[in-house]
């Protein structure tokens, strides 16, 4: 049956199912580990599935860090060091990855058995079991007004992926990497391929590519 | 062969590429049409796969809008009518969805076939086709300094959706209402269910809910 859910009837549910259908209804997305360190090299690992394309040139990601009115490890490490990495969840270890998001004293590393990975001078460590990591450096930190959230800017540095993955024209085949995606904040889905379209004209049938 | 990008390697490479990879290498995305109407009623649809959950308590919802140094229907409309509306697509229309991206004079929803809705006095065109659609009205507009992007964020004022999607604890089941994913500019997925994994908590082992 068709329902209308009005703001009020929104806010009206407890905050378990508010978090649950706000967080679903934006569709799948995707989720990664994003690794940092302090700068006495203690190692931080936490999933986020806020991640968002800003722009190819330069080359910049986004996510949305929740407000720091608590500490948050992996925000106080990219302000101090300036660096994090990004890396994909595989279905071999969405559940390490989604593990990762307790709340633990030590290394998150060392808590799920996911290994962490150094690449020549970048400081923050990226996941050695991900077949795509990106090194990033915080860029910019916006302030989200409405709900005291911060947008967080990353410059990426450097991508290190399987070259059989990368197509000719740059695209990168995610279900042959085995990149899973997420609804909510706990369900894990692995895509299978529809096709790609060709670029969208007036007056031009699309076709597959 | 595991290969290095280098933050000029990526730069090197001509712009089709770098859109494709850097487009494809945050994983799978979100991707809805963006329902608006002039004030004169004129209405114009458009898909986008920057969708980010900004927050549930209250319920936003955020987009990024390409530089408006180029007209732009969408954001021009929103900036106006203060009004937008997210519709979630499905395999049976995802080829419509990615030709609305094309210029037209007049109406996408002419032009691909798609059917405009309106519920209550809200101004902007919902996609009838969409099982889930969000009406929102327009709360924060946030300038991206690194690349002159905008971030729009949306306050949900109503979620049409029809109530067998919708779990007992919120969750909505995507896997149900048929809603695809994209990776990069022009790739469609169906994702399959893994699974629901609980809370994580330190100490406490993972099960499928």
């Amino acid at each position: 049956m068709n329902k209308k859910f009005s703001l009020n009837e929104i806010l009206e549910q407890d905050t378990f199912f508010r978090r649950n259908f706000i967080n679903s209804i934006t569709g799948f997305k995707s989720v990664a580990l994003i690794g940092t360190a302090e700068v006495n090299g203690k190692e931080n690992l936490a999933p986020f599935n806020s991640l968002v394309h800003i722009g190819a040139t330069p080359p910049l990601l986004g996510f949305i860090m929740r407000p720091v009115s608590v500490p948050r490890h992996t925000y106080q490490n990219i302000k101090q060091s300036g660096q994090y990495t990004v890396n994909h969840i595989h279905e071999s270890f969405y559940r390490q990855a989604h593990q990762a998001a307790a709340r633990y004293e030590g290394s998150e590393f060392e808590a799920t058995g996911l290994s962490p990975e150094y690449f020549e001078d970048f400081k923050a460590p990226f996941v050695k079991e991900a077949e795509i990591k990106i090194g990033l450096k915080l860029e910019e930190e916006i302030h989200i007004k409405s709900n005291d959230t911060i947008l967080i800017i990353g410059a990426i540095q450097a991508i290190y992926i399987n070259s059989s993955l990368v197509r000719q024209d740059g695209f990168v085949d995610l279900e042959q990497s085995g990149t899973i995606a997420i609804a909510g904040l706990d369900a894990y889905y692995k895509p299978k391929a529809l096709e790609r379209l060709s670029y969208p004209k007036r007056g031009k049938t699309l076709s597959a590519i």
